[in-house]
């Protein structure tokens, strides 16, 4: 088998869609390894993930061929491989446990991702958990004034190291609207609350506060509307009155780190395509 | 074995008040069958439970005995039946899945009440999926005009039908602040949404629109705040982007009413017991 | 919008099925509304669900059309209407949870069938906590000795009354081989464990006895393999050592419940294909 | 406060236990923090467990005074500091996912727990994805003419290094009779499925093959009866038929490691107490 390709594509949806797009790979002599698609009958628009071994055929060719059809449909798409390891930059907090777990998965191949940079406004030293050997680290230590600095530096690291993916794992700052702009699309945080619920600052006291009987993380794209970008993934765990505040930041800690991980791997599988301020995920 | 009984109690913690009331039930000859308490470190309060056979003392004497210490406590106490089923009062909108779920939960005994009044803003004929044969229905409509002359009905049929408890299964009306507060502590409401999200009208389409990837129930307290009681219990469920706002819904009617006749059961069975705008919860 | 049709289908896998599949209803003008597929590499084998809008043509030109592509295609294929509600026979012992949730989702609406016939080895007296007015009710009594007579009697009563689908819920009577044969394929049952544990009889006894901390429910298609039948759906809840045998009854009422409804609706919508001994499960 | 201790007991139900319990501890001047019991109808049987500040009191002269009152009760008791760090002795094959999960939680000071040994039939190369840095490991190789070798290698480390309890975290070795019978009680075990369901080796792909809809783990004690030990803690997640082998083993790595973690806490927290084959599990 040659390397697996996937094409995702989201355009307005009308009649033959599926047919054309796997006529036209059928004609390339591509068989489909796995295939989703989804029609938003609210928005009318049509959804797309197709993962398929060219058996011979060129990314390039496909692509070229491909690019013609899909302007005449309106067409947001594109064909990537399936399996290169995504260049990832991680952004992290003294709180490293999400950052403990994606790096353990990454080692032992589950996220199909390459670590090119981390990022910590604390030093080194205050990540003690975590073994960080052979990645390049960057102490970025930021306050009011300095933000729009330490988030140039961001950005730059992010270009050399050719990152294609942020993630905001428990980083715990929060981005200027340039930066979650310039980002857009590409850069998922983990919430430590279940939302909408318990937005902003301290969300375990503010669940412990209200009494409620379950909490839960929200993995989501950042955008300029703090914790209201569209939602990759959540789930939820059930506490008791007898959970104090420390209790729910241990809970929550397994919660982040499973949440955060999941929506991870999809995005590193391309299963998730953006629907206005929503999600669509293609699960296998 | 005589009727089991239930003492529940809150009073400000200190040493010994476990010694103190299970000594007192052992003097009286009484044998525990179930035992739970709590000690909110952070308000600290003292919470108890205390199931138990009076092996022959009646529970007049009892509860005259327990008053004497209880007051040197400040104990907020009561001692009742464990199994008399409780007198309650259901109120219902047009939607009664709710109401199917607790009917039957009740014919079959699995929840220890007696139906005393079922209330609707709807005429018995909108409730047509649920066999009410034999049980008391009151048809009153609300209007914005007719809304504080039909609370005062509401609460006469209460009051005349010996309703320990009201539940609203989905009642879809707001009480005012006074028929609120005219219930307080004995009023318990199934909201359709995971709170604190998606208070308000319309929780399953408020969480389509935002695109969550779970919803969820809430059975609490009717305050004068609303959707801000005290939480008994909720559960939630997963979602996809392909879940319109009807299949929302549907599977939201079967969180409801599980949710709904769970927190029920906790409050029949004295497991619940109020800590400020919170509860404690003592499952079995 | 003319009325859905939904097209399933199973084959070996091959290149181009999906393209010739999707290109067969483009060309007769439909449109499809979803579409799902799933390569079993394992087995090499394909299946896919395509529910579509016909359009104006007419399903048995579909149908005369689609057989000549499939036949040559070896495939196990059906083209049939997405909401006509499917005749459905329902067994039951005098345990009536489980139907009693079935009829409720049936005259709301929730599932698309019309229950044509109700069978039980108890008296219509012995169910009574469920409103069956209006339903065709058959006493059915079995003992060891008339089993074959009263199998004959079940088959005779599904052919007269035309029933598509027979739903085991909580019959608790073991079919005989000849019987599991006659039903293949339409028949499901709800077993009360979390199958492959605690298989046969009493399981929530045997569940209590091992001291598992959860327990749940099975809904498989029968066959002559006692409950080693295709899994449709399952779901557990958790337990503690404080639950009695008599507590995970009542608990394994509301799983049993909510699994079975859960893979109806999925059979009823078409959405179960066999795979071998197994299930191929296209949600929405 | 003093070191807060915890006194577990259990013994033949009788009235006033509790009574005696704690109002003992009342007149040593000691403080319940935390008071769990549960009363077994069926084998008559009565377990707590009590934490406590004891106020200045040392735990010698409790456990004396305590001692005298247990033994006419037929009790089987301790006293032991509640918050101590107990020495753990971990067991690994090259599956490290629950050992890089504990190794964690255990340097946050999530769990009470001091490594004091790290065996593996594999050399330490073999554990490459977590940081043993700083932690007594021991390669014991093992085939089936040298079992019974290792094994006493083994119980000489436990001694050597004063472990308290022995965790097999994925040790994929079967301990003999006589190994299980040596580390009674004080051996835990994470079992890779839904136990009973599952047993032996290879659960996932047993469980792929016979297309259960959700896989699970289940964290026990080890008896000599493999995969029959009392159960700690279990869990489970839902998977499709699109899951491959490869998937379910992907998800049960943060199943088993999550399972395994939260009985270890519970075990080091002194909440778990044996009931014959099952277990008692007072969470907080």
């Amino acid at each position: 088998m040659s390397e697996a390709l996937v094409l995702t594509l989201s355009c307005p949806d009308r009649p033959g869609i599926t047919a054309n797009v796997t006529g036209f790979l059928f004609e390339q002599g591509c068989n489909v390894l796995e295939a989703q698609q989804f029609n938003d009958r609210e928005s009318n628009a049509f959804f797309m993930r197709v993962a398929f071994d060219p058996a011979g055929a060129s990314s390039d060719t496909l692509r070229k061929g491909f690019a013609a059809f899909a302007s005449r449909q309106g067409m947001d798409w594109k064909i990537v491989s399936r399996d290169r390891p995504r260049r990832v930059m991680l952004m992290v907090s003294k709180f490293d446990h999400c950052l403990a777990s994606l790096l353990y998965r990454s080692r032992i191949g589950e996220l199909p991702m390459e670590v090119v940079a981390i990022v910590s406004n604390h030093p080194v030293e205050a990540i003690s958990h975590t073994d960080l050997s052979g990645l390049p680290f960057h102490h970025l230590p930021i306050t009011k004034d300095t933000k729009a600095q330490q988030e140039a530096q961001v950005r730059a690291i992010a270009e050399e190291s050719g990152a294609e993916l942020v993630v905001l794992a428990r980083y715990m700052q929060i981005l200027s609207d340039e930066q979650a702009a310039y980002f857009a699309g590409r850069c998922i945080n983990i919430h430590h609350s279940f939302l909408p619920g318990f937005k902003g600052a301290k969300p375990y006291h503010q669940a412990h506060a209200r009494g409620v009987k379950m909490i839960g993380a929200t993995a989501h794209y950042v955008t300029t509307d703090l914790d209201e970008g569209p939602i990759i993934h959540q789930d939820v765990e059930a506490i008791t009155h007898a959970d104090r505040p420390c209790d729910l930041v241990r809970k929550g800690r397994d919660i982040e780190s499973r949440v955060l991980a999941e929506a991870l791997r999809l995005h590193l599988e391309e299963r998730v395509l953006l629907n206005g301020k929503k999600t669509v995920v293609f699960r296998g």
